[in-house]
């Protein structure tokens, strides 16, 4: 018999982000010390004595953004930021970044001065320095990697773990903006390659625009939550959907949940949007994604800390592993919560 | 009269690749008392107790690698080992790592495999703790940006400034090779273009291909300098060219130098590869690159220490800044050394 000599060739779609991440790293160990804690949490924590916390992102053109619609300026600011609210999300203030950029000849200088007048603002904004990075040509398009480190002391850090059956489950602001926002870019897009001449009114969205096109990252939500002397016993940023983060905090913590979906806060920019597009604003608000709110645990004692603060709204409790991630609907149905978050490779 | 309205388009080979960093990040200030030194040397260091070291480096495919003669393993190792370099550099121990990759849909699981398999292999020889990293899906090809950590006390770093007049100019290692094997690989893969059926005997450039395809970071060198109590006033990895670097820690250091192209150590495999390629040895260590040996500069007295040691090389001293920094070639000419370096939007 003749043997198959055709190596194997697995699609990296057929794994998914984390399933890839996963597979590629099990195999790694860490040996030093310093090495608190490594892949899987929003950040990597380095030391002890005054552990720094750090985490990194990558941006490709065509990919995370398209410059048709994104302003080169306001690129620079959410590059920075995507990274900040990992940093935010262990509970730790952000203090340095580097940024790394692969550019194609395409861009002239001034188009690299406007990206980083958008990361400097970044910067001013949060207080952050710029302390390294590198830049390289690319073959195609632009790419960016930036790092940040944070400063957390050791007894303060909010894990991805640490959820306890009846502790509360929390977000920050409001959600789905980010996402209808973008839609919303990408339909006055196709109506301007149809005609050029047509001026976009995005007046009426400017909310949801903003959220997709200038996020912030929650630096005040985490001031605000040592102020209330709120413990979170878990935390994460919402970049993908929110099923994928309640998920992430669930298996972390060996726990089950229930959100209610009438709980879930959202705009009302958000819901007209949703009319017009034809869409269900739960579902995006679950597999939507870039909101950058914060969704965290506390125990329930705490409630009376957070109850009727502004900027917190509780979605939902945590609940023993058997009884699974459940969504309570409006007419009270009782739907598993599955990841249908963002696929980087599909 | 009519205004110009065209932007301004200032083409990025206009600056160069450490003229565009300085343009694009000379407003940028370090506000916090973490931050002790930003960007400009071969890391950032924050902190001051136990301060750490950090570098980032962005590797593209079709500018820094090609895959149809650099095996995926191989890759994975290098572009950890060109971030450890520059730790070294700064006398610094790396401990730490995070890996981010934009993937193709190209690549099957089991090219990222391969890649590391290289990275894990790295990790292991050097003692580094894989801690994080971003896997994103590209429009084109690979492109890795791996950022390095290390420790040192605040005490033993070694910055690119530092050199001072009469200090002795040292290399570790023999430089050339990495360029030179560069050629071999890619005159290897024309013929193997022109006749697939080619079957390249690599044998006689064994030592030069290695040195480009799976150079190592001088870990050795640092560890050797603390035994033989020998203390560099000033240090640089060698990732561009020679010229490159000199002019670095003259620049930085606001000295000259005299550089002895007699001196300058080059195995006889890079002088018979550049004989078969016609080119200039010193030529190919002055503006070639990826060697990864260290550039340090010592104060004389400390010439003792390394004197006939088989992995140091004495190959010039520094002179006051108004000399310049010049070669002294092999007739006794002297030659102002200019960066020919790597020019990455060229």
């Amino acid at each position: 018999m003749l043997e198959d000599k055709t190596p194997q060739r697995t699609p990296l779609e057929e794994l998914g982000e984390f399933g890839l991440i996963k597979h590629l790293t099990h195999s790694f160990d860490l040996s030093h010390e310093s090495s608190k804690l490594g892949i899987g949490d929003d950040a990597a924590i380095i030391g002890s004595r005054d552990p720094i916390v750090i985490t990194t992102d990558m941006l490709v053109e065509g990919v995370h953004f398209d410059l048709s619609y994104m302003p080169l300026k306001h690129l620079g600011y959410k590059a920075v930021i995507v990274n900040l609210s990992d940093i935010y999300a262990m509970n730790a203030q952000p203090k340095q970044i580097t940024v790394s950029l692969a550019v194609s000849n395409r861009f002239p200088l001034e188009a690299l001065e406007e990206l980083y007048e958008g990361i400097g603002q970044a910067c001013k904004v949060y207080n952050i320095d710029l302390v390294g990075g590198d830049t390289v040509s690319s073959q195609k398009g632009l790419i960016i990697s930036i790092t940040a480190i944070g400063q957390v002391k050791e007894d303060q850090i909010v894990y991805r773990k640490g959820a306890k059956v009846n502790d509360l489950l929390v977000v920050s602001g409001d959600l789905g903006g980010a996402y209808i926002g973008l839609q919303v870019l990408r339909r006055e897009q196709e109506v301007f390659k149809a005609n050029p001449d047509h001026q976009p009114d995005l007046e009426p969205y400017s909310y949801i625009v903003e959220r997709q096109l200038k996020p912030e990252a929650r630096k005040d939500v985490v001031s605000l939550l040592k102020e209330l002397s709120v413990h979170p016993t878990s935390m994460i940023d919402i970049s993908d959907g929110l099923s994928s983060e309640i998920l992430h905090l669930c298996e972390e913590g060996n726990v089950g949940c229930e959100l209610y979906e009438e709980k879930i806060p959202i705009d009302p920019t958000v819901i007209r949007a949703c009319e017009e597009f034809d869409l269900d604003p739960t579902l995006v608000v679950l597999s939507g994604g870039e909101d950058y709110e914060l969704l965290f645990t506390i125990d329930q004692k705490e409630y009376p800390n957070i109850k009727g603060n502004p900027h917190l709204t509780v979605v939902g409790h945590i609940t023993a592993k058997n009884e699974g991630a459940n969504l309570i609907t409006r007419n009270n149905t009782k739907i598993p919560i599955t990841a249908q978050g963002w696929n980087a490779f599909s």
